[in-house]
Formats: C-alpha cells, sequence, structure tokens
C-alpha cells in the first residue's frame, strides 16, 4: 500500500468538500439564516483545514495501483460523510452523530433514507445540503475531481473504476480526464435542464434545485414531509421523466451526442430497463386502478413510483406501503434490479442482470447440447472471463452482505419485512423501504449499532462492494 | 431428444411406484381400514399399468445423453407425484386435484408442506404414504432403480446427476451401480439404526417408521397436528441427531466404511455444516433461553429447529414463529444454506456457499494483488472451471426462480413474510416458513395458482433447478 498517495488524495477530497460547503453557507445568508451560515462556514473551515494538512506533503510515489484506488476511494467516502455531518452537529439540527452520519452518508450515496421525522424544520441552508449532496454523490467526487484536476497521469483510471457504477467501466474517450469531463457536462447539462422545466411547472427555484438534484443523483431526500406528494401532477411526471432519465447509461447519451443514434437505439442494457419500466409500470397501474379515481392518476403514481425504486431514487407521490402487495412485491424487485451501469443509479445494475440471464441461457444451451461452444456477447461485442467472473462475485458478495445486514439488523427485533425491506433500501441506495421505514416513516427507532450496519450497506451499495470489502482485508495494507 | 428411452424408463419408474403402494396398502389391512386399503390397491394397479403400457416398446436407441437424463428425470418426478397422488383422490381424503398433488409433491421432494389443517383424520395407510414418499424422495427413485436394475450401461450417469444433489456428483466407486447400492445401503442402514433408536425412546412401530422415514429423507410430515412436539425430549433429541447425520454428505459416511478416517473428518463442507449449526444453535439458544424454563429447554429445542431447517427436514418442537427475530432470521437464511451436497437434504447447500465464499477471496486477492494467479481448491482438489461455473449459473437461477415466485404468489395479496418464507420453504424443500405458513399453519389457503407455483418450486428444488428449467427450452425437444 502506497500510503502517501492515498493521503494525498483524501487531502483534495476534503479540500474539494469544504468549497461545496459555501453553497449552503450562501442559501443561509440569503435567507437570513445567521447560525445555519455560521455553521456552514466552520464546517467548511475545520474540512478545509483537515485537507490541507493531509495535503501539505507532497506524496513520494506517485504510483496509484487497484489496491490504492480502492482504499482511497473508501476512505474518501468515509472522510466525506463524516465532514460533510459537521454542519448538523454544529446547528444542533441532528445532535446525535450516529443520526448525523447516517443522514449525510444518506445523501452522499444517493440514497435518500432519512431519520428525521420532520424535515420541514430544517433550515434552508440544511435542506440544501442534502440535497446538494445526493448532487456531489450521484456522478461521484472522483470523477468531479478528475474532470478538473490532471491529478496524477494515467493510472486514475483506479480510482474511477472504483468509484463508478456498473460491471466494466467503459472509457468513452482514451484519457480518462476528457471521459470524466463529459461525464459531468452531461450530468450538468441534465441538472439545468431539469430545473429549468420543474421551474416551468411552478416551482419555485429553491424547490427546483433541491428536487432536482435528488433527481438526477437518483437520491430522494425531498424538502417537505409528504416527498414530493404536494407538487402538481405535471410536475411529478417530470420528475418520473428525470428519474427515468438519469438511469439510463450515460454512454447512450454520449453515443447521441456523437450523433451515433442506432448504436445508442442498440444499447441492450438501456432496452432492458426501459421494458421493465414500463411492464411493471403497467402492472403496477393495473393493479392499483381501484384506489384512485382516474386511470390517468393510476398511471402517473405507478410510472412515478416504478422509476423512482428502479433507479434507486426513492421519492414518493404515494404512500405505496398501502398498495396491493402484488405492486409491492414488484417494487421489492425492482429495488433489487436498479438502473442502468454508467448512470448515477444504484442497485444490482440492469447490465448485471443481463449477464446473469446470458450466462443462464449458455449454461442450459450447453446441458442441452455438451459439445457446443457458446461465447457470451453484449451490444455484439464478446464479454470477457474477467468480466462474467467478477460479476459473479459480485452477485455472490451482494446476497452474502444482504443477509448478513438482515440478519444484524434483526437483533433489534423489528419484523422481518422492516428488516429486509430496510437493508433492500439502504445497500440499493434507494430510500424508503416498507412497513417501518415506508415511504412516509424514517429511520430514527433503529439502534445505533444498527444504523451503522445501515451506513456500511450505503456506501458498500454505491461504491459496488468491492472496495468497502478490500479495506477489510488486511494484506491489503500491506507495505510494499 | 431421444423420446422413446425417456419413455422407457418412465415406466419403469411407474411400476416401481406400483410396487411402493403396496406397503401403505399393507398398512390399511393391518389397521382394518379396508376402504384406504382399496383405494391404494386399485392406485397400484393404475399406476402399473400406466407404467408397463409405458414400458411394453423397447426403445430403439439405448442413448441417454444429458438432456434425456434431465428430460426423464423431470417428468419421472412429475409421473411419480401425480400418480402418487391418486390415493388421496380416491379415499377422498383430500378430494382436491391441486392439493393431492401439492401434499404428494411435497411428500417425494422431501419438502413437508402440507395443505392438511388436520392430519390426524387421516387414516394410517395415508399417513404412512405420506412419510414413506419421503423416504422414496429423499434418495431418490432412480438412484433406486440404478441400483437394482443394471438398465442401460454407462450413460446412467447422466440420471443420476441430474437427481442428485450438488455441484458435483462425486463417483464413490468406478460403477455407477455400485456408487448406487452404496447410497441406498447407508440409506436403508440410517433407517434402520433410526427406527430402532426410536423404539428404544418409547415410540410405536408406526410413530417410529413415519418419523424416521420423515428425517433420514429430510421430507417433515409428521403424523400429528403437533408435528414431533408431543413426544419426550430424548426422542425429540434423537431425532435432531438423526436429522444432522442426514444432513451429511455420504461420502463421509463412505471414507468412514473404507477407513479413511482423516479423509473424512478433512471433509471441508461436513466441517462448516456443523460449525454453521454450532454456531446457530448458540445464538439462538441465547436469543430464546428467556422464553423456556431451563436452559436445557432452550437447547433442546434451538438443536431440534436449527437442525430441522439446516437439513431442510420441517419438523418442529414448537411455534418457532412466536421466536423473537433475531432467531427467526437465523433460521430463514439457514433454509437458504441448506445442507451438505450428496446428502438428502435440499436448500442451496453448504458446498455452493464454500465455493462462492471461495471465489469471493479469489476475486478480492486478485483485486488487491492483480498480477497473481490464484487456484481455488476443495478438499486439497482444485476446482474445476465447470464446477465453478454452474455453481454461479445455479445461484443466479436459484434467485430468479425465488423472486419471480414470490412476485406470482404475490398476486394472492398475503403479506411479504408469508409469500418469501413460502417460496423459500418449498424451493429450498423444508416445508414450513413464517408468519401464515409457520410450523403450526398450512398452505391451505394460496390460490389454486400460487400452488402450481410452489408445486414447481418443489420440484425445482429437490432436482437442483436445471432439469425443470431445460425441459422448458424448445430445443430441447428436438428430434436427432
Amino acid at each position: 500500500m502506497n500510503f502517501s498517495i492515498v493521503r494525498y488524495i483524501m487531502g483534495w477530497i476534503l479540500e474539494f468538500e469544504s468549497a461545496f460547503l459555501l453553497l449552503p453557507t450562501l442559501v443561509g445568508i440569503l435567507y437570513g439564516e445567521t447560525n445555519p451560515a455560521l455553521a456552514f462556514i466552520a464546517s467548511a473551515l475545520i474540512t478545509f483545514l483537515t485537507g490541507h494538512l493531509l495535503r501539505r506533503k507532497q506524496p513520494k510515489r506517485r504510483d496509484l495501483y487497484a489496491r490504492e484506488g480502492f482504499a482511497t476511494v473508501a476512505l474518501g467516502w468515509l472522510a466525506l460523510s463524516i465532514f460533510g455531518a459537521l454542519p448538523f452537529l454544529i446547528t444542533g439540527e441532528i445532535p446525535n452523530v450516529i443520526d448525523a452520519l447516517f443522514e449525510t452518508t444518506s445523501g452522499f450515496t444517493t440514497t435518500g433514507a432519512s431519520i428525521l421525522t420532520d424535515v420541514e424544520t430544517l433550515s434552508h441552508a440544511s435542506l440544501f445540503w442534502r440535497s446538494f449532496t445526493h448532487w456531489i454523490g450521484g456522478m461521484g467526487v472522483f470523477v468531479f475531481i478528475m474532470a478538473i484536476l490532471p491529478l496524477m497521469g494515467g493510472s486514475t483510471m483506479n480510482l474511477m473504476r472504483a468509484e463508478s457504477p456498473g460491471p466494466s467501466v467503459g472509457k468513452l474517450l482514451p484519457r480518462v480526464q476528457d471521459t470524466a469531463k463529459i461525464l459531468y457536462a452531461l450530468y450538468i447539462a441534465l441538472t439545468v435542464v431539469g430545473t429549468v422545466v420543474l421551474l416551468l411547472c411552478g416551482l419555485n427555484l429553491f424547490e427546483s434545485l433541491t428536487t432536482i438534484f435528488g433527481t438526477v443523483g437518483t437520491g430522494g431526500f425531498g424538502i417537505y414531509n409528504s416527498s414530493v406528494a404536494g407538487f402538481s401532477p405535471i410536475a411529478q411526471n417530470m420528475i418520473t421523466l428525470f428519474m427515468i432519465l438519469s438511469g439510463i447509461n450515460y454512454t447512450a447519451y454520449f453515443l447521441i451526442l456523437q450523433k451515433q443514434f442506432k448504436e445508442a437505439a442498440a444499447n441492450e442494457e438501456v432496452r432492458l430497463y426501459l421494458l421493465i419500466i414500463l411492464g411493471s409500470a403497467a402492472i403496477v397501474t393495473w393493479d392499483i386502478h381501484k384506489m384512485y379515481p382516474t386511470i390517468s392518476e393510476s398511471l402517473r403514481h405507478a410510472f412515478f413510483q416504478v422509476g423512482s425504486i428502479i433507479t434507486t431514487t426513492g421519492f414518493s407521490t404515494v404512500d405505496f406501503d398501502t398498495w396491493p402487495q402484488l405492486s409491492k412485491t414488484i417494487l421489492i424487485i425492482l429495488m433489487f434490479i436498479g438502473a442502468c451501469s454508467g448512470s448515477t443509479g444504484g442497485g444490482i445494475k440492469v447490465s448485471r442482470i443481463l449477464i446473469l440471464l446470458k450466462s443462464i441461457r449458455v449454461e442450459l444451451s450447453m446441458m442441452i447440447h455438451p459439445r457446443m461452444v457458446k461465447k457470451m456477447k453484449m451490444d455484439g461485442h464478446p464479454l470477457s472471463g474477467e468480466t462474467i467472473r467478477s460479476t459473479n462475485a459480485y452477485i455472490a458478495i451482494y446476497f452474502i452482505i444482504l443477509f448478513a445486514s438482515v440478519l444484524l439488523v434483526g437483533i433489534d427485533e423489528f419484523d422481518f419485512t422492516t428488516n429486509f425491506t430496510a437493508v433492500a433500501a439502504t445497500l440499493n441506495n434507494i430510500g424508503p423501504g416498507l412497513e417501518m421505514v415506508g415511504p412516509t416513516q424514517n429511520f430514527s427507532f433503529f439502534s445505533p449499532f444498527s444504523k451503522c450496519i445501515l451506513i456500511f450497506d450505503m456506501l458498500a451499495g454505491r461504491l459496488e462492494l468491492f472496495p468497502m470489502l478490500i479495506i477489510l482485508v488486511p494484506s491489503c495494507w500491506k507495505k510494499y
């Protein structure tokens, strides 16, 4: 382990975070919230000084292998969450340390699970920060740094690989920095267009910005206790649209930019993703149509909730915990499927489901025709053995973490559906689950121990499991 | 597909089943139950005639490739269940066709899930048949036929592979027939010793036989509504012992017979299996110790329920649905782990869990040391790529069937815990689940559609998924 490079990059991370903390300070000043503004200034200062201290000494060696990539990203995200929790503690809006860490981790990992029983009592500065952490975490802070700093040459690919979702990180352009730039450009474009659309739908600037941060980051923190249920139907439909757009593999947008429309439309993952949304929303609409006065209202709620859960956003327009069991089961399954790889969404990812389905097909046809040799392909290209192997390891780790977490959270003695959906909602970075963690509820009642398990799950889910596990392997930390 | 060989072997299966049906007939006669005895005679006749009709014409070709193996086993088990349901229908003890099929499939697949609200009203003949189906299904009817008929030379390995549990079927002896003989000899020995032990514990012969059928076959049908709760503590402890013994890989017993004690003791799967039982029982004992007057009683119930669930038997001494959530969660996780491969137990199997854990370790250390080449080993032998690949495909199919079934059963609109544990209990061939399918409940309230899904799950679980899927692939049925 090259410790000094890990330290050095973590210093950068914190310095950037201190800059991010100035934005809610500004919001606090604009809204005349003196104490919150001061708390954010203080947090920014503490974060900056810590970062500066870490970054002061240049690293002796600049080599950044896979293990340094994983360790930096895992520790970087942990640091991000810890320092991001400072304002909540200093303002006293979330006085408990574990709770503040839970809320901030939930923000950065774009989970959107909250321990707050009444978000409307928060200051505008804190509400803005909560939503802004979604935006920072959505595309990833390392990708951001890579986009604007020519940090350390070619080996930064290992950072990007550790932070970006999906079984294989496609380089859109030969240089990592250019890829990062394109991704952030697309991300910002989506944010700006979304904000304008919501403004046109009648939301004010504060509502539009915070909502769109949670939408394009697929986070789900709302600024009202009723999530987005209070917005107009047209605004809700627009949020549905932008959630679904945010769950699409950004490679498709890049191809459209390059005018390769055919290739973009042929993307197998995006096609399956849209198909699942259409199919699920159709069944849910049919299943809930008796609960709402008109079909158009059922359609709106069905598409909203399906889009919100599959993209792992977690906004809600209704309390879907009161829906019939079939619809709830569909939502639980969508929790696991998740969005496309290379998007800001979480979950197992549609591409991994595709790889699994393809490998099942190959396995079955090899059982029927033992002498046949079949190659697995995706979008016309053969899938490498490494991708298949690591997808399988991912699924295995995924279910082991899932069951281990349900077991440990079970010590609190709440019911199985609550525990199971609480873990599913955090590990998949969604937010709300069912029963006691349903959309009108929150996570405050869990014990500190369970909250720590769920914090781990949120980070593991956002960073695609491996970084959080690798830092637990002792041989990762051996000096060389 | 060589249709004639499939037809021919299915004929054999039914003829054997007709012979098996004579045993409950005898029980009926002994207990003076005229009508049931006549119903069993009639069922035996119908089954024999159908079998004889199928077997009359010798197959033109004797080739039995993998696909014929899978198809024969899948269709054979379906036929076994259908004809095995006849006595229940003819006696009128289970008048509904789907219910009778559910009960019989549950018997042969050693699931032990029942649609009966009051088993004590059944005739002795039917109670015996219910338990006897566990015994037939436990080691497998194809293995039985192979043990006593020199059916069709070497290619019968494909039948054995399709019916026997575990990621790789070890040939104990070079000839398939000898392996099948050894397996059944061990199985019968365990049955006889178990029956004698239970007789010594004070059970009568009928109780001992039916209980031991359910124990060594890891089935779980009881002859009392309270399962085995009415038996003495010592009898319950003996059942625990025999359940755990029945969940051990029979290869270990074979090694002991061959005086290879060191090899038997070094079996990684068996060691992990016993370790999981000890660990789980310890936690459960601690978790439930306030519910029972003495520690020894808590220990007894904990070991019984842990043994019953991990071996996928499904007997119960208490209503564990009233246990604290931590213990219930442990039981749910044990449902999925299951027993050892090469035993009569179901579930994912401990060896598959071991392979997954090993592949995660290899994956993580390859991420930390990308240039290192690691080979996966089990019991000192390298694991073949084929075994690893098919284990991964198994896990993928497993979870897809699991979630699809939970979704389809969800149409009935019962709660999630009920649906989830009902599917887990049938797919893993356990029997009872939690909530509405808890140990004091039954499966009668499900719709016929849900029952069909659960019947499919029971067969898929017992036959390790692939056979039931392969017969759904059209290209499997192409003539050549």
